[in-house]
């Protein structure tokens, strides 16, 4: 079965992980929103999550970053006197200026992602959602600031009044993504935060009909459980979105191209305003906790 | 006594050395030349080497770099497929990417430079030569190489056509540089390459001016011991820029602005053609190898 999933950070990683273990035809497409340059190397999170899972080599704990990576990179840029609030490990920096590297010398992102998922051992392909500059800007009462300075910098304490998606307007998917979800048995939603790591996905020109229009059966498994994310900002993200910060919220955002969301248990009460929005529901116990949570997870999403 | 050092990198370094012990004010000029963008980061080897041996913190046996730097992100570089011939360490890395930041940010390389080399603990400023891009191109047999390439990547092999200072016909000493030329009781001009190190500097447009209207004495170390330097590709280059690769080409490159030239007892026999130039000649033991020589020269070079 071939399966693409659309996936963002820590929560996705979960479930790509459960995704890894079955006997699938396994893709991913990774959001590009949260890209960011720092001291010069072009920096991934998603993208580079996405990889690092698939290579076993992911920090499973922390929720980003490379098992077992050093920091002597970042300490001395400290000492230099520079903010280092994004925390990059030396192999995470390596990536990056790697990338970097392959990007100056004319590559796209897409086979500088290639050349790397295949250095770092990642068995299946990692696909940025497009190879055009999409960033993620969250206009606080603050300022506009990336999404990064507002999550990982401010920790995500400023009053948020709208989000962007910057350069998305004249995007467009590349043509391995346009065919991973054309192609595709099963699209997957990974649990993700729908404002910041698929929303970006959704606002590159023409994804949201590619997947509106794909033969797949398209499921998600959604990322809130009541009016709360499993990690990350996407309640108060989704709030400043006008959506309710729920899976019903959820189901709206994707209803143009859902068959079908998987919810908590503790959630089956919206399982009627989900439906009403022409998507099926199927209520479950959504926390992932260990590899036997991811494993089922995948299998009941594939089967949803 | 104020002491303007003119400085390139390996053979500088001593000189620099031996000129910190000395109770003057001390000012570097820096080359920029060989300036090159590494993986995203803008390296500037010899800015660098400056500030590591004003710190105290350079690797005298390697003639590079900073003394007991680690190499993992290199390491995991070349694990990611990429070339890794320039050996930059972990401190050396941190230190490019902090100022590539910085100059992300709007800051000049001076300005770049001088914070980072008082973050180092660098007890004197080490100015760049200016903050415009000069880059010193090595045209060969082989095709058109930046100096790095030529010297680091390709061992200095292939045959030398062509050196080209690219940018700087529309490049100016920063006013700092023209400052400490100005003000200065002394101008050193290191041992450095000729064509590649000082070359350069000579290059940017208004520098060899400032050096010939200094009411500061100039004075020369010279970096060739017979037809050979002390290190480094002189030799190659100097005959390539239609030059005598000895002390007497030495002397005709800088007799524009030079008034002494100190030269090792083995040339003896090359005062008088050196003189003729109308640069004043000394003969002396030249050669570094400990930090007694390198104060002895500093000492013998002011009194030149």
């Amino acid at each position: 079965m071939k399966v693409t999933a659309l996936a963002g950070g820590t929560g996705s990683a979960k479930l790509l992980r459960g995704l890894k273990s079955l006997p699938i035809d396994l893709t991913v497409v990774a959001n590009v929103g949260d890209n960011v340059w720092m001291y010069g190397a072009y920096v991934c999170p998603d993208v580079d999550v996405a990889c690092y899972t698939l290579a076993g080599i992911s920090d499973v704990e922390r929720g980003w970053g490379v098992r077992g990576d050093t920091f002597y990179s970042l300490e001395r840029l400290a000492r230099l006197g520079l903010e280092t609030w994004f925390k990059l490990g030396d192999m995470d920096l390596a990536v990056c200026l790697a990338r970097t590297e392959m990007l100056r010398r004319g590559g796209s992102l897409t086979s500088a992602t290639e050349r790397i998922r295949r250095a770092l051992g990642a068995p299946s392909p990692v696909l940025p959602a497009t190879d055009h500059a999409v960033e993620t800007r969250v206009e606080t009462k603050k300022g506009d600031l990336h999404l990064q300075e507002f999550w990982v910098r401010d920790r995500g304490r400023p009053a948020v009044l709208r989000v962007r998606y910057r350069g998305a307007a004249s995007s467009s998917p590349t043509e391995q993504v346009a065919r991973a979800v054309s192609d595709a048995d099963r699209v997957v939603v990974c649990p993700a935060n729908p404002v910041t790591s698929v929303g970006p996905m959704l606002a590159v020109r023409g994804f949201a009909s590619l997947l509106s229009s794909t033969r797949a059966r398209v499921v998600a498994l959604s990322p809130m459980s009541g009016r709360r994310p499993f990690s990350g900002p996407a309640g108060k993200l989704m709030k400043a979105a006008g959506r309710r910060p729920d899976s019903v919220g959820v189901a709206e955002m994707y209803a143009g191209f859902l068959d079908a969301l998987l919810i908590s248990k503790g959630d089956a009460g919206m399982k009627r305003d989900i439906e009403r929005l022409g998507v099926e529901c199927a209520v479950t116990d959504t926390l992932m906790s260990n590899p036997r949570d991811e494993a089922r997870l995948a299998r009941e999403l594939l089967r949803a």
